[in-house]
């Protein structure tokens, strides 16, 4: 590992973007998220995915100048079409659109097709409650998850974020489906550890907490199990008739990951309640949450997103610690 | 077991809730509920539950003569008062209200605070489903679930619901947040069986899949372990914010099930696409997902909702099979 500050891992990612015709405002939003999410603790989804990112811009998959236009709108509903632009920035302005129809008719529902990879979706959250704003989005996936009581990977192991301000950083949950992590079995994997919970089936239909043998069969546990898998049908089928978008079906296993369909819901609190209000119910509730007997008097109860919070904190005062492979690589791209 | 007909069924709680001292048409909704709630597969929350539910009206918990009340709103969004009112009336009412909203507005959300028990969540996302919307409502619950490594229940196993229109019958999940609901712990215990899954701790910290060491322990595992335990406060959060309702926590565990909180979103896809173009949609992604390689030839992958629907034509046609010792109890009720 080695240390490197925020903003210059910022102006690194930046300098990258303009060379690849990203304009200077979406490059510095852009870099902006790809920054955020690795300050958070979720270098998977930022500097470590950065490189795989501007291949994907190289190849045209994703497209730096397109942005996103409406489509249909009625009142607080709105479909909008993402035209395989960059994936943060096409979230960041729907969560943005949400956001204005939120304060215009109390709440607002946004759907958008045709975009790329989101990175971190906890990031939009994390706007939308920064702003005071209740919010939940999801986003459909290429299919990486079987249907329950299926060994085939024909469903998606969508993400949803669900978030609520709160005055010192909000409270953020930002779950996939799957209850591990492709990402995460391979951490696993590499370290040569097994999972501390079942993660899914192997090939001989057999529950497992072995990472590589889930990886090889493609079949990892929903969360909940057979409810999991049928959340993960619901926000398929949400996200592909509200956007018109590709469901998950469309999206290949086998190509790479571009076109699919997400979801934006913002309602505003203050239109009933003063901020002072909301946040002291929302303090109540977490001191409640955090006060229940632990287990083990050594490990703390965390509410969704206390320990990126932490972590983000960390690394703003000591730097950031990036895998010297990754910033390698990041170094070397043209 | 014996069997009583649908109609029968609808008019035995009828009467009783004349005598409890509802009105006809709310009687008449209430048992259209608790009707379709047992006819649907779900007597948990139909039938079996009927008698405690009158004995909450009668201990005036449940007030049959209250009706919810709105106490604000803005444009798209509004907060309800359900002022201790029959749950099933109170939700219903409350959905028709939010599918009000998104007639107007393409979506609304309404919240509701000081109502009692809703029975089956799905029977609100199957009302909103086949008049042709999306629709979102979840509802806390009475501290029943421990946060991720806590050993005291201090969450909800809140219940959770999404409906999708499809033609011949929506496509409706209703999940709590906990893998096996206390209901059907019960049903394992009953029946001198194990659980499939582990699905909880027990005293010793360990998981287990002994139904009673788990009702024992008050421990049951949150689907998708940390994911559920998040997703649940979540849900508490919203549901008490935008309802200025009681959070969990203040529902208590050893006192009636009464005064949770309630949200309810409804979205009008018709706003933009055509009943034809959505269910065509809807069809084809059901279609690839029931069409995945089952891990058993003799076993059907099923969406949710559709176990209900094939139990509804089965109970029609054929009669519901109704616990003798429960229908004894029912016609005992003065």
């Amino acid at each position: 590992m080695i240390i490197i500050q925020s903003d210059d891992l910022r102006s690194k990612f930046i300098n990258i973007l303009l060379k690849n015709s990203f304009d200077k405002n979406d490059a510095e939003l852009c870099a902006d998220i790809f920054t955020e999410n690795t300050l958070t603790g979720v270098a998977s989804h930022g500097v470590n995915k950065f490189r795989s990112f501007i291949k994907m811009v190289q190849n045209n998959y994703v497209k730096p100048k397109a942005k996103p236009i409406k489509l249909n709108s009625f009142n607080a509903l709105e479909q909008w079409d993402g035209n395989f632009g960059s994936g943060p920035n096409n979230a960041w302005l729907i969560t943005e659109r949400a956001i204005e129809l939120a304060k215009q008719y109390g709440t607002g529902c946004v759907a958008l097709k045709n975009t790329n990879h989101w990175m971190r979706g906890g990031t939009y959250g994390w706007k939308a409650a920064e702003t005071g704003f209740i919010f939940i989005c999801w986003a459909n996936t290429i299919p990486n998850l079987p249907p329950w009581g299926s060994k085939e990977a024909r469903t998606g192991n969508n993400p949803i974020i669900f978030a609520v301000p709160k005055k010192d950083g909000p409270v953020v949950l930002d779950m996939a489906l799957s209850q591990f992590s492709y990402g995460k079995l391979d951490t696993y994997k590499k370290a040569g550890e097994k999972l501390p919970f079942p993660g899914g089936y192997n090939s001989d239909n057999k529950l497992t907490d072995d990472p590589s043998e889930i990886i090889e069969s493609f079949r990892p546990l929903p969360i909940g199990l057979w409810k999991g898998s049928g959340l993960s049908l619901m926000l398929d089928l949400i996200a592909s008739i509200l956007s018109d978008g590709n469901p998950t079906f469309k999206l290949s296993k086998t190509e790479v990951d571009t076109g699919m369909s997400q979801v934006f819901i913002a309602v505003d609190p203050e239109k009933f309640f003063s901020k002072d209000e909301i946040n002291n119910l929302v303090e109540q509730i977490i001191s409640n949450f955090k006060s229940a007997e632990p287990i083990d008097n050594n490990v703390d109860i965390l509410f969704p997103g206390e320990r990126a919070k932490r972590t983000k904190e960390e690394y703003l005062k000591n730097g950031i610690p990036i895998d010297e492979l990754v910033w390698e690589k990041i170094n070397s791209i043209l």
